[in-house]
């Protein structure tokens, strides 16, 4: 019987580096001993991945703030039942790209809906399972925006579109979350990518000596 | 400047001739002098409608039971927002063949899922709005399986397949909320569709003379 794993989530706009860190998290954790699992979010299984489609599909008046609070709450109660509980359970370490700290920053500020009514959701559809830590790489925007826009120009979905001002809204609660709770950690995403590696195993770095 | 039109809901199982009733139901009404919009869950807008596509859609294991209960409200949120709320504020009459009720007696009960969080689910995603009056058309279960099967054999969705036991506690259900909130009524569906009809009146004739 193997100790429950870990779970991480790995959080920031684009352009930050996450698949890059988290690919490089993972070669880490799994050089230490242990399985782990990369997935993402909104998505993860073939159910959520449907729902991924139908959200991030689409003009940007497809779905108002609650039917899409309520859709990326449903994606993420098929990714936690069928792919994140069994993996933690048989022992293996999670890192999901996004979990529920993007619907937090993306859909509670400013749409009508409340953080609370965003953790109401969670607490409904996956019973409020927290990630045991959660790494929001941060940049400082402009140098965010050259990286995302020199990767993938006119590509942008439905929440990528949005305006700077939106994108500055769901930084700032970012560091709200990180100046709350002890979970979220702000992780300098600038200089080259082995430092920043480095940065987020530090931040981990209790969790993997004490399991 | 219209007043604000009334909002019916129209309960039952299959074979209970729910959707004959509906119709003559808006036809009294618009004799009444009135405008009257007929719409159905889940579904009704076409956001709603590729929601319910995919959770009537698939096996009887595609969804666990909280992840259903977010798509049928995510689906209720664009429903309502999109046309119930409008058509209302136009002073029209709306009568849904299900609302709010169904999700609270399929998948309230049994499945992990309580009634409150089933009510709470519904308040965030639509602001609590519940119809003026529901009418709930019952046969014994006999008469609705041959009413049913004579129509579409073979034909179940996901959630009509379930079994018996199953169906019975979703009538248990309805009953239940006719006893504790007098916006519930239940209506005898057995006889002729004329006579059931005028049962159908009889509940909402109070809201008719007042509007």
């Amino acid at each position: 019987m193997n100790a429950r794993g870990r779970f991480l989530s790995v959080e920031g706009g684009e352009g930050v580096g996450k698949s890059t860190q988290i690919l490089a998290l993972a070669d880490a954790i799994r050089q230490a001993g242990h399985d782990v699992v990369i997935t993402r979010e909104p998505g993860g299984t073939s159910g959520a991945e449907t729902i991924r489609q139908l959200v991030l599909g689409g003009s940007a008046e497809r779905w108002y703030p609650r039917a899409e609070a309520l859709l990326f709450a449903a994606a993420r109660s098929d990714h936690v039942e069928r792919l994140i509980k069994p993996a933690l359970e048989s022992g293996k370490w999670v890192i999901s790209d996004r979990f529920l700290d993007s619907s937090r920053a993306y859909q509670g500020g400013g749409s009508g809906l409340s953080d609370a009514d965003i953790l109401t959701l969670h607490q409904i559809g996956s019973r409020g399972l927290l990630p045991d830590r959660t790494l929001v790489l941060r940049l400082d925007s402009g140098e965010a925006i050259r990286r995302a826009s020199a990767r993938d120009a006119g590509q942008a979905d439905r929440i990528q579109g949005r305006n700077s001002a939106f994108h500055s809204d769901v930084d700032n609660a970012f560091v709200s979350f990180a100046e709350t709770d002890p979970r979220v950690r702000l992780v300098d995403a600038s200089g080259e990518p082995k430092t920043v590696t480095a940065r987020l195993l530090s931040e981990i770095s209790d969790l993997l000596i004490k399991s």
